[in-house]
């Protein structure tokens, strides 16, 4: 094989990994992780199990795939967050239910015993709550209006993301999530009286 | 049968329905509601799946009990809730973590095409969402102190109660659960500056 030719090979790779990846967030939104099967997502890609197996080794080598996807998405660097871009990035997520609900599906299967993706899911909360705390901290200091530490809030922040997520992909008629979330921003942002 | 032989069959037989609604709870905990099998719950009570199938016929039957046994726990009446009881409703689920964890992947599953559980979460949240208004309006009238009306802050509270429930069990040692709640609380009922 010549170099043009392996080259060639390499990105017909990469752009078939990226497409069975696509696939897999679609299948897992349908039916979550557990209920996933490797041949589903072959079919909508039109390979054979064989054929995606060369690609991803097993279920789980797929999974973790899909969450490092998931990791490119905000992949806006750790210093750059503002509480204002938070608002921004609800805004876009009410435009992509099916991301949304991709996650929100493995975050409530991750709290079941022994799942692939509760390490990772811990270890990214432990990571979002640290990265929160400096986006509140480089915000308002040491202490919010309301007098909570960073640390006491970020926790609240993540929190109130996910909850909203599932009231409003289970009924985005009624739950308006954007609004909610700026809602809360405001909450955070006033002082007592 | 006589009348007593009949009482004390129907006796047995709700004993033996609760037991097997028990045993649901934890195998979807573990394996989240599509993980589940109604093979492993039936050996976890000790019958076989055909004696199983005598008390619930479905799969689905079976959840429907098991979701009607979580709206059991919460019984209080709807007018007998106040902000001070939620905070208490937190600290108690922090001692449950098994029966937190079962809804917790279920409210998960429940976001995915055509899950059984889907019609009753979403009616769920319509009522829960309506019934925290309720106690809203009744702790501080038709506006918060933050200016919030009732119904646009009892998204946020139901919210924070569920997506704190994820960042708990996927990490207990570093998530106090009840004290973040009580945050929020504050948080809500503070004035603004």
């Amino acid at each position: 094989m010549s170099y043009g030719d392996a080259m060639n090979a390499r990105v017909r790779s990469e752009e078939r990994r990226a497409e069975i990846v696509r696939a897999a967030l679609e299948v897992i939104a349908e039916r979550g992780y557990r209920g996933a099967s490797l041949g589903a997502v072959a079919e909508r890609v039109g390979l054979t199990q064989q054929g995606l197996l060369h690609h991803f080794p097993t279920k789980d080598a797929l999974l973790v795939a899909v969450l490092q996807e998931r990791d490119q998405w905000d992949a806006l660097p750790d210093t750059r967050w503002r509480v204002d871009l938070l608002a921004s990035l609800v805004e876009y997520n009410a435009m992509r239910p099916a991301i949304v609900q991709t996650f929100s599906a493995l975050l409530g299967e991750s709290v079941t015993e022994g799942h692939p993706a509760r390490a990772y899911f811990t270890g990214r909360y432990t990571h979002v709550r640290a990265n929160m705390a400096e986006v509140l901290r480089a915000e308002y200091g040491e202490r919010l209006p309301s007098g909570l530490t960073p640390e006491r809030a970020a926790p609240l922040l993540v929190a109130v993301m996910d909850g909203l997520q599932y009231q409003w992909l289970l009924d985005p008629e009624s739950v308006d999530m954007p609004g909610a979330f700026r809602d809360f921003l405001t909450l955070l942002g006033e002082s007592p009286g």
